[in-house]
C-alpha cells in the first residue's frame, strides 16, 4: 500500500476519541424511555446518526492497518440445507412457470432443473404462479424479475409482498438467446415479415434493419402465442423472433439464434417456494438476500438502511421501491404547514446469506427505522448459459 | 430542549478533534495525482467516506447547539423565471398531453393551466409529447408519473432519458376522482356491467362489491376508450370508471364521483418543456429538482449519493433506477473470478432548487462518484384539488 493511503496523523486520531462520545450516547440512551414519543424518535435517529458516523470512522481506522478493503470482500457463506432433489425423491418435482408454453420463463424452468425430474405447467395470470405454491399444486414457481436492458418486473414484487408465505429459494440469471423462428422448410428469402413482442422487436433491432430483405415488423403482445399463430396456421412469409424452447414446442425451425444487437442482454428469474427450501450450496455459488422493509422516516431514511449494510461489509446490489399500500400519503407537519409525501416499502437485494452473522445484526439493526421487516428469500445466485 | 438530548461530555468531544484528520485528507488529495487509476479510485472513495463521516459527526454537534432539527428543515428558495403565461403572452399556449381525449392526463392539463388560455392536444404514444416539443408543435407536455397505489410510470424516465433536450418545469399532484360514468338518462338500476382499466377497476372494488345490484365487470385496456365506446353506441346497461373530464368529452352522466375506495389516492404529473421555462414562484410552494446519474461503484455507492444531499439538509423523496442502457452489465474482478452486476442510470427527487449553493455544491460532489450526473429539471411542486 502507498504511503499516501494512510493518514500521515494516524496516531494522534487514535480510537480512543470516540470513547466519550460512545459514553454519551449511552447516556442519551438511557434518557430515552422518559422522552416523549415524538422526542423518543427523533432521539433514535439522532443517536443513530452519531452511531452511524463512529461506526464509519473506526472502520476507516481499521481499513488503514489492514491491505484489505472491506468494501471489496465479498460474503459467500450461508446455509446448507436439502436440494429439493432429495427432498422429493423418486417424485417429479412440480413446478410453475409464469406464461404460456414457449416462454422465456419456460426456458428458464427447462435450465434451472435441467439435472432433475420435474414437470413444469404454464401460468397464464401472474398470480396463478404464487396460488398454485399455496395450494400445493406446485413445488417450486419460476417468475421473470429483470431484464438487464427493459428493468424490472415490479408486479412480480407486489405479488412476492402479497403472498406472504411464498419465499425466493434460488435466483437463474440466464443471456438472452432471441431466435429467429419460422415453418419448418422456410428460408430467409421466403420472409416479408417478423413478429414479436415489442420488447423483442426492440433488442434486435439493428439486425433487423440490416437484414438482408426488407421486413414489415408487427408487434404483438406474446411471442410465444405469435410462434403457435405461425406453426399452426402454416404461416410460410413470417418469422417469430422467440426462445430456442418456442421452436421445439410448435415444431419450428431456428434460422438464427443469438439474433439479439447486444451480448450484455440478461434475464433474472427468481425461484419460489414455500419457505426453507433452501438450494444445495455449490462452490462459487453468490449467496443473496432479498429484504422488504417500510421506513418510518420514509425516503430520507433509506441511505440509512443502506448503510446499516454496506458498513458491515454486506454489500447491496438493487434497491427497489413500491407503494406503501397500507399507508401511501404520509404526511410530515412542518413549520409551513402539513406537508404529504408518497410513501414506499422498499425490496433490497444484498449479498450474502440471512443466516450469516453480521446479516442477522444489520437485519436487527434495520428494524430500529422501520416499520417491518420482511426477508423474502435468502438464496444462491446462478449464471447459467 | 431536554438536557438528555445533549451529550454530557460535549466539551471534550469538540470539533477541533477532526482537524489533524482534515489535515490528513489534504495530504492524501495531494498526493493522489501520482497514482496508478485503479488506486486513485480507491483513493477518492476512501477520502470520501472519510469527509461524509466528519461531516456527519461536525453536524451532529453543530446540531446540540441549536434548537431547530436541520433534517426537519426545508429549502424553498429557487429561481424565478417568467411564467409561460407572460412569455407567450397573446397565444395560447400548446400543451400535449399523453393519452387520448377524455384520459386523467387530459384533465391534469386542464387543471395545470386552468388560469391561462391554452390548447391540449391527445398523442397517443407517449413518445409523441416529447416528439411534439422537440419539433416545436408543443409549448409544454403533461406526462404521468406516478399513482400514490400503483406506482411510477418508468416507462416516461426512459423518455426523459433519452430525449436530453426536455426539461421538467413543474410537477402537479392530483387527488384521483374516478367517477361512475353512464348515457345520460341511464339510472343506476339499469346497470348490468361495468367497464374500466385494471387499475381502475382494483381502486373501486369495494365499492364495486358493496354495489346495490350484481355488476359483471369488465377489463378494457383505456377507460376513456371505453366511455367514447358507451356514448358512441349508445348503451344503457353498461357504466365505465372514468375521469370527470370524460364525461364531459363524451356526453355522459356522472352517476357518482369519488368513487374510489380509499382517499389516499393521488396522481403526480410531470409539465415537461424545452429548458428553462421556470415557473412562477408562488408562496407556499415547495421545490424539487430530479438529477439522473450512474455510480462508478454500482449501486453498492447509492447509498453516497444520497448522503451527499441528506448531509446538506437536502431531503431525498424518491429514488428510481433504470437499466444503464449503454453499459448494462457490471464486471467486477474478485478472488473468485469476475462477477457480473446489472448496473442501473439512477434517478432521485430531491427537494430544494438546483441554484441554491447547498444544492450546487451537492451536485458537484455527487460528480465525483458519478460517470455522468444530468439535472432532469428543477421545478415548482403544486398539490391540486
Amino acid at each position: 500500500m502507498p504511503t499516501g493511503l494512510r493518514p500521515s496523523t494516524s496516531s494522534s486520531c487514535d480510537a480512543a476519541i470516540f470513547r466519550p462520545i460512545r459514553a454519551s450516547l449511552q447516556q442519551r440512551r438511557k434518557e430515552m424511555p422518559k422522552l416523549s414519543p415524538l422526542r423518543k424518535a427523533e432521539e433514535i435517529a439522532s443517536t443513530f446518526g452519531f452511531e452511524m458516523a463512529i461506526v464509519d470512522l473506526e472502520r476507516l481506522f481499521s481499513k488503514e492497518a489492514s491491505e484489505d478493503h472491506p468494501l471489496l470482500r465479498r460474503k459467500l457463506a450461508g446455509p446448507s440445507a436439502p436440494f429439493p432433489a432429495e427432498r422429493y425423491a423418486g417424485k417429479p418435482l412440480r413446478v410453475a412457470y409464469q406464461g404460456i408454453p414457449g416462454s422465456y420463463c419456460q426456458e428458464a424452468a427447462a435450465k434451472a432443473f435441467s439435472s432433475i425430474r420435474c414437470e413444469a405447467f404454464p401460468c397464464s395470470h401472474m398470480e396463478d404462479a404464487f396460488q398454485a405454491l399455496e395450494e400445493g399444486d406446485a413445488n417450486q414457481a419460476i417468475v421473470p424479475v429483470e431484464n438487464s436492458i427493459d428493468g424490472t418486473i415490479d408486479r412480480n414484487f407486489d405479488l412476492l409482498l402479497r403472498h406472504q408465505d411464498v419465499e425466493i429459494i434460488g435466483e437463474l440469471v440466464l443471456p438472452v438467446n432471441h431466435c429467429l423462428l419460422s415453418l419448418k422448410g422456410t428460408s430467409r428469402s421466403d420472409l416479408r415479415r417478423v413478429i414479436s413482442h415489442p420488447q423483442a422487436l426492440s433488442h434486435c433491432r439493428a439486425k433487423l434493419e440490416g437484414f438482408e430483405r426488407h421486413l414489415e415488423i408487427e408487434e404483438v403482445p406474446n411471442a410465444a402465442e405469435a410462434a403457435r399463430y405461425i406453426s399452426e396456421n402454416r404461416i410460410t412469409d413470417t418469422a417469430v423472433i422467440g426462445s430456442r424452447i418456442a421452436a421445439k414446442e410448435f415444431g419450428l425451425e431456428v434460422l438464427e439464434q443469438n439474433f439479439q444487437d447486444r451480448s450484455e442482454n440478461f434475464n433474472r428469474f427468481w425461484q419460489l417456494g414455500l419457505g426453507a427450501q433452501h438450494q444445495r450450496r455449490e462452490l462459487g455459488d453468490a449467496w443473496k438476500t432479498t429484504v422488504a422493509f417500510s421506513l418510518e422516516k420514509g425516503v430520507s431514511d433509506l441511505f440509512r438502511a443502506m448503510w446499516i449494510f454496506e458498513s458491515r461489509d454486506i454489500s447491496v446490489t438493487k434497491v427497489d421501491h413500491r407503494p406503501n399500500r397500507s399507508n401511501p400519503i404520509r404526511v410530515k407537519e412542518e413549520s409551513t404547514g402539513d406537508h404529504k409525501y408518497f410513501d414506499y416499502v422498499f425490496v433490497m437485494d444484498v449479498e450474502g446469506s440471512a443466516s450469516d452473522s453480521s446479516m442477522e445484526k444489520a437485519l436487527k439493526v434495520l428494524e430500529e427505522i422501520s416499520g417491518f421487516v420482511h426477508v423474502l428469500g435468502s438464496y444462491t445466485c446462478r449464471l447459467k448459459n
